[in-house]
């Protein structure tokens, strides 16, 4: 199973990194991130300068697509090209959106009803959509899901691997990326989170 | 004032990631991170590939220097050459290790008899250098610090926030970052975390 992390130039790297990086433990399972970006080489809004391991072709292939955020988003969203690289199908793919990615999922159209959670600054750009924007660090509704604010990315992480691999697996990334003597808390608190954002899993 | 964060090749994204942005919140008040690299690209655990900010030759006048952990940290503290670029100053720079970055303060000799953090599996190799490795996220001796856990990063961040700019500072980046909704616990989590880790901060 593999996970599309759409990273655009300007991207926030908490928003990219921790998501890839908490799923990719549990590489081992036969889930896999990849950065997915659409030039060979994007630079986050601190000036660094990565690689895609993805490019944009392979989003269709992906079985998860998430969306990451960045200082650019509302670029993203008034260019048609880039648009046009995110066929994305919440009938056979898990979506996500962390913080402005939350916009992007509204221009594609994909939201229907359903409100979605975003940071304080995309918020009021996400409700000119008409969306809904929570005060809610998660919230998820049949296959979209979507995080506020940089550090819930972990729970978009722990969501995608819960609904790819079980609650073991999440636990057993979120647990081993904990701090030192934190482990329980730490991941009693994310799978918290993510239960209280998505009703089925209660 | 300049933050090097260095990162060798295998290095984890959490780990540079997450103090590198959460730092960089601070660039209007001063406070700038860079993530320094011994090679012009490095390619992360995950296979991402990063083109260093800085060059090894910028840690000689950064203020602060994090070692960043990785999945080849023993290469690191077994390679002479590597060694030789990183002559840090515990005098005039704060100095701040995150995993198996406590590898690399031990064989530099700079921990005297100070315990520090690292995760469960560099545990057993610092350990090997006659350095006691607390059942602790963090903690902090005059300018060394050091935490344990990818997660952790967060409370190594705040240390060099706290310590270089105050702790109004770390508690508005911290904020910044928070999933939405929970700002004030994820604020007072952080920095009760350094404060007891650090008991000049008490």
């Amino acid at each position: 199973m593999q996970v599309a992390v759409v990273t655009f130039d300007g991207f926030n790297e908490l928003d990219s990194f921790i998501a890839s990086a908490l799923i990719n433990r549990c590489r081992k399972d036969g889930l896999e991130a990849f950065i997915t970006t659409p030039t060979p080489v994007v630079t986050s809004m601190n000036g660094v300068e990565v690689s895609g391991q993805r490019p944009m072709d392979f989003i269709p292939e992906a079985d998860v697509v998430l969306i990451g955020s960045g200082v650019k988003t509302r670029d993203v969203i008034a260019d048609d090209r880039l648009l046009a690289m995110l066929p994305l199908d919440p009938a056979r793919q898990l979506i996500g959106s962390q913080c402005s990615g939350a916009l992007v999922l509204a221009r594609l159209g994909l939201l229907g009803g359903m409100p979605v959670c975003a940071d304080m600054t995309s918020r009021p750009f996400v409700e000119d959509f008409g969306v809904t924007v929570l005060d809610a660090p998660f919230h998820a509704e049949g296959n979209i899901a979507s995080a506020g604010g940089c550090l819930a990315s972990q729970y978009l992480a722990a969501w995608v691997m819960t609904r790819v691999l079980g609650e073991d697996a999440a636990r057993g990334s979120i647990g081993y990326a904990a701090p030192v003597g934190e482990r329980h808390e730490t991941v009693e608190r994310v799978m918290s989170a993510v239960r209280a954002g998505e009703p089925a899993l209660r």
